[in-house]
């Protein structure tokens, strides 16, 4: 289990207490997933004691219910969490002088406030780290929940194409995949908002859908994922609705051909920043370079961004087990933009994606 | 503007530097809106110097078409963004002594990182406090966006009562109202998931909506909300599907006592704590107090939770501008749920409200 991997963490680096404050690492560790907004959540592990999750008073019945086995203890919005934290550790043990936490996600005054508690506490350690090594490689079980989410994908690729027409807003056509995802498929939450783009728009690569509308001879990027039993789907596909001009034509070709290279280059041993150059030579040769502006991919897993970041400059050696995204895309301002995005893990001696959606260039035909 | 009273503030407590991380305090200073998942993004004030605001290189060109009329500094994957923060604060000013930073919102590693670029710099001083008390007085533009919001929410709600029948899950019903609000009403974002919870299920706050189907004779709790221009709706209905028993009547009735008094006894010099106290009493008069177990309500603004908060125990005395929710509830495990809220805005004497779907008791007929 999860939890254990931490004991052991804590035991061999001399820690006594881990302060867990990432809502996907506490997941991670105890199957209990909940948003928390403003309010306190945290896993509390203990080198010499058994680990309690903290939680408002208003979740304390649902976290029991979940697949966490071990002690919750609720706080009231009138009371003082951090005491309360405080009051707890005191109870399950007298050692609590080294703490670790996550410092990439706890906000500077929880963290003060926590030390405060302890003023004997050193709070140096970092257990952000180790978290981001063990996500690095997922299980079998975890392999089968992100392809579970690629097939949701695929699903919603199909519904969006389906949705094109002339006049139709990148709003409706994104409207209208989360609905049929919910409807059809059960699809609870998206990894991230459902991106629609027609014709220059889609040179932002961040832009939401607008109530732009799609016209003839546009090309449209799709950018989407769902949540699948705790795991993220995320990947892209830019069709051409009616033909698409020589240039449309030519960087759509020429990113396929880098994405493909660089899905063919994966394997154990090579390094994410070779994996970047791989795509990003190709895009360059063809006089593209300056338009592919983002890294070629990241990490995915729990979280629809997390590590290895594939990236130039990351010597990071890719091993079997990892999970990212390859997606180069070349975005013209005022012109269009491509990108082409599968996520996969890595296999013993290659890539195997999580979604199939046919990548040669597809024409849809014009519809009123 | 909003950011000169960031300027000032910096100039009258003897600031250099704020560094604001908050997504959320960069759009109220800015104008500008981004959600930048793991990458840095930032607004850089300068007590001598034009501030900037510092975004991946992929949304350089959105920030300089946003609302934002000042410097955009971008970064890529492949740089080291603290670096780069450092170089851009050096070349402006050789003022960067004294740091304020948002606490509440800045990670542990972002604030080391931060640190070990100026080493000579003092950064014991919080800026979130400032933010707080600024943001907690909504002007007219703003009140008028969240009464926006709070008229996307009524039209919410008349949805999801039109598509209540036998047998249909929460979350076709969730997804029913999510669609309608993207087609018809142009609604991009909603605040948080939407939330509809049929019989027991209501009784836990915070579940999502699940493939539990509503059946007759059951309450449904509606909770949900649209972003309109930057800026959030919260409200919460319960409506009775086919006859309540005389049971689910009377949670409802003390429920809607308690919301109704709290609402009437919003005026500028009453405290936080005194009005949750309002509602509170009412409903364990009625021998429901153990079951309403969170706080009254919450202030909204560009995010669905802000300050004030309104709970036991805050001495905040409320004024003119504030706005926030009135929600209090009544969670039976087993049983049923009742909630009932709506945001408002502090008057010269009272409190207007965003929402205004009808209160009394709504029974729906029995349709299959």
């Amino acid at each position: 289990m999860n939890l254990d991997k931490l004991q052991e963490w804590l035991v061999s680096t001399g820690n006594d207490v881990a302060y867990i404050s990432d809502p996907l690492s506490i997941a991670y560790f105890t199957g209990y997933s909940m948003e928390p907004h403003e309010r306190i959540f945290s896993l509390v592990a203990l080198k010499d004691a058994p680990a309690f999750v903290f939680v408002p008073a208003l979740n304390v019945e649902e976290a029991k219910a979940s697949d966490w086995n071990g002690d919750v203890v609720g706080y009231l919005d009138s009371e003082d969490p951090w005491a309360i934290i405080g009051d707890e550790i005191r109870k399950r043990t007298t050692k609590h002088k080294n703490w670790a936490i996550e410092k990439i996600n706890l906000p500077v005054a929880h963290f003060q406030n926590l030390r405060s508690n302890f003023p004997d506490g050193s709070f140096t350690n970092d257990v952000s780290g180790f978290i981001e090594r063990i996500r690095l490689y997922k299980t079998p079980e975890e392999i089968e929940k992100l392809k579970g989410a690629g097939r949701e994908a695929d699903c919603a690729f199909q519904i969006g194409f389906d949705a094109i027409r002339t006049g139709a807003t990148e709003r409706s056509i994104a409207g209208q995949i989360d609905y049929q995802l919910k409807i059809q498929h059960g699809v609870m939450h998206e990894s991230f908002e459902t991106i629609v783009q027609a014709g220059k728009n889609a040179a932002n690569p961040h832009l939401g859908p607008t109530m732009n509308t799609v016209q003839p001879n546009q090309l449209v990027l799709f950018d989407l994922g769902t949540m699948h039993d705790g795991y993220a789907s995320d990947a892209s596909r830019t069709v051409a609705y009616g033909e698409p001009s020589a240039k449309q034509r030519e960087i759509y070709e020429v990113d396929r051909e880098a994405q493909q290279a660089a899905i063919d280059a994966v394997k154990p041993g090579i390094t994410a920043g070779e994996l970047d150059a791989v795509a990003r030579d190709i895009i360059k040769r063809a006089g593209y370079g300056e338009y592919f502006i983002h890294r070629l991919g990241h990490g995915i897993g729990m979280n629809v961004h997390e590590f290895p970041s594939i990236v130039g400059g990351n010597d990071l050696v890719i091993e079997e087990g990892m999970c990212f995204s390859i997606e180069p895309g070349i975005y013209i301002p005022g012109f269009a933009g491509v990108r082409i995005e599968d996520c996969g893990v890595v296999t013993k001696d290659g890539f195997e994606t999580f979604t199939h959606t046919d990548k040669d260039l597809k024409i849809l035909p014009l519809k009123d």
